[in-house]
């Protein structure tokens, strides 16, 4: 079989390059997943990941719910589905999130996607033409910046602070834009417990940005993977729950709070751009999985997931502390980070002149891995950060990953003098 | 509930159409879809669908698998996985191919989609330039059209016969073209029992294609979901078992031999198009379902799939039988149908200057569905011909449908005399 494959590689009669459209000619591959599989095989600590605990992941009641969907709706569950959802999982959305969030909601607003990176294809595809300007964190989650630009936007990156999206200075650049008689299309927020920071959009912020999508008549993209996973602090209504005109288009998704693997999200979002989204995917993949929606259905509409999120939150909350108390133990002074009431990231700021992209290769030497932050930026031009992410290892090896990590810092801090 | 979203509705602030992109003020609803829509709801007899008979889904060993892989495999299957797929499933199915069809194949050589559909749209984006000239067959396969379209290629459409795409013609073509200087990007074909023809493409002519694809240095797509249905006749090689050079993408699905809401199908193609492909995958939707994949896997490796594919058959060949009998018995002269050895489709062609589209309100009136043939053409230029489905309704209904049919038809050919 080798032999066979090694022929056919070394042969390589084709000119590959000349078939690929432009745009793939561009497309490559995500530096981090690269980087990711390197430390994979070692033995190295790595803080570097985005993945949820699979001892979070429900698995006796999606056991005992696949057997009971089996049993009684394989028809559906097996079959071919509508490409906007199945129906009852959209309906108990609709209720969970009015009674969760105080959103008041139908499931004409809601269409059911392959996770909430296909909505934010879907986004792209529906909303950006060449050129448009799209807003976007500063930093911002990396995967909807991949997402976004293949649709070629123009981004504009607002600054964060520890209340989120610093929405002032988003107003200030839009009085410019305005005078040059620019419009921006929509606003991407991760508005609470942001990756990769951490932090969470005030509730003011909220309702400023809200008033400047009408003033400047903008879309809000609110991205809400997180915000369930809360270990301290009090809720906050996601931005969709000031919305009164259909302004904001809302992802959720289910990996954090069942599982990833089962790539199941949601849009909710005003009718008219359901409706489109929905024509989209209709060429995309026709329908999500519908097995994985049918068990999802049952997860929400039983109740089941308002008694697991509890539990979720149980789990990772003294990993998020004690990645917070091994920062403060071992950090050199002049070192900054987050201290997030949840979500998966802590984001840590080194003095600049440190950029942990090169700093990486001497951390990974010590037996510690995390993501530079350079990626999260829209062009690329902060160096000194980097993503800790607290719910996939351990306590202990939180702790002694801190501490590797410090020691490479410090390190590097001393050749700045 | 239902006052407030009415009144969101009514209120309607925004201008909807200003917030699209180019290319979404363009996405139209499939006709077909919406017309299925009001036959759902009557009780007509619709041979219109393109559904796997829920009858032939293997409930009891998915809903076994199912139990094993949530016992065993729970952190896998509810984790997020790579892009290209679960690599037991990958290696699974390579070793399957290589038995089932005589093709060398490795697991480099596979990815995992979210159904082929998944794959036509990935193929659109990483070969596609607007311009680019796509050869299809004439009728062909509606969401291929529908999903390459949005990459704005130019169509070149080949007639169809009893025995596949009409390669003489292509060859006319391809020198045509040549002449010109221009090139063609790819073939795209579904090679065995087509949808919506359920012809097959003959050996002699998959075999001219490959050296015509070698001569004028294009690729071929081959969409093969439908060849594990033969009722009837001898196996015939997919075109990728032809293939030395790595010319030919192949696509594969689970959609019709386990079910189609796992949403799984895979390529197979050099590991060149799989890793671009697999970028592109990437800012798509990450990865394709991981519970499905570890289920397919255990499908594929136990043997279940090669001892289930009988099961599917002798369940379908009777439909086949039962609708190719009722055309012979009912249709008026003049009409004419294709006699497929598998698959899930015949194909009906009228006297010249019936219009099926036309003719649907009446067949409906009269309590039987089809799909005008109309939009299986990249042009829309053939308007009597249809398509039918023997595969979701019983051997009577089939029969009933017919009848139905064949009276509608002939009332509508006594008109054109």
């Amino acid at each position: 079989m080798k032999n066979k494959l090694e022929t056919k590689l070394a042969a390589q009669p084709l000119n590959f390059e000349s078939f690929f459209s432009e745009k793939a000619l561009e497309m490559k591959a995500s530096e981090i997943r690269e980087l990711l599989k390197l430390v994979e095989t070692s033995d190295v600590i790595s803080l570097a990941g985005g993945l949820p605990a699979p001892e979070t992941f429900p698995v006796d009641i999606i056991k005992e719910i696949a057997q009971d969907v089996l049993t009684n709706h394989a028809d559906k569950a097996l079959q071919y589905g509508t490409t906007k959802g199945f129906t009852p999982l959209r309906l108990a959305l609709a209720r969970w999130m009015e009674k969760r969030y105080g959103i008041p909601m139908s499931k004409v607003e809601i269409m059911i996607v392959a996770g909430s990176q296909q909505a934010l294809d879907l986004i792209g595809r529906v909303f950006i033409n060449p050129g448009d300007i799209v807003v976007v964190e500063g930093p911002t989650y990396l995967a909807a910046l991949q997402a976004f630009n293949y649709y070629e936007p123009e981004f504009i990156s607002i600054p964060m602070d520890h209340d989120g999206m610093r929405v002032d200075l988003l107003e200030e650049k839009l009085e410019e834009l305005e005078k040059q008689g620019k419009r921006i299309k929509f606003v991407y927020t991760v508005s609470t417990f942001q990756n990769p920071m951490g932090v969470t959009m005030s509730v003011d912020r909220r309702k400023k940005l809200i008033e400047l999508a009408k003033e400047y008549d903008f879309l809000i993209v609110e991205d809400n993977p997180y915000s369930e996973l809360r270990y301290s602090g009090e809720p906050v209504p996601p931005i969709k729950h000031f919305d009164d005109e259909g302004r904001v288009i809302y992802l959720g998704t289910f990996s954090k709070i069942l599982a990833p693997g089962f790539r199941l999200g949601w849009v909710a979002a005003h009718p008219h751009f359901i409706r489109k989204m929905e024509i989209a995917k209709q060429s995309i993949d026709l329908c999500a999985n519908t097995l994985a929606q049918v068990i999802a259905w049952k997860y929400v509409e039983d109740g089941h997931l308002d008694r697991h999120i509890p539990e979720i939150i149980e789990f990772y909350k003294p990993r998020r502390d004690a990645m917070l108390q091994a920062l403060e133990e071992y950090m050199p002074e002049g070192v900054e980070w987050t201290r997030p009431d949840g979500g998966m990231f802590i984001w840590v700021t080194l003095p600049e002149g440190i950029d942990t992209k090169l700093m990486m290769e001497k951390a990974v030497a010590k037996g510690v891995a995390y993501v530079p932050g350079e990626a999260f930026f829209a062009y690329r031009d902060i160096k000194n950060t980097m993503r800790l992410n607290f719910t996939y290892v351990p306590e202990d090896k939180i702790r002694e990953g801190v501490r590797r990590l410090a020691e490479v810092i410090a390190e590097e801090m001393k050749k700045l003098k």
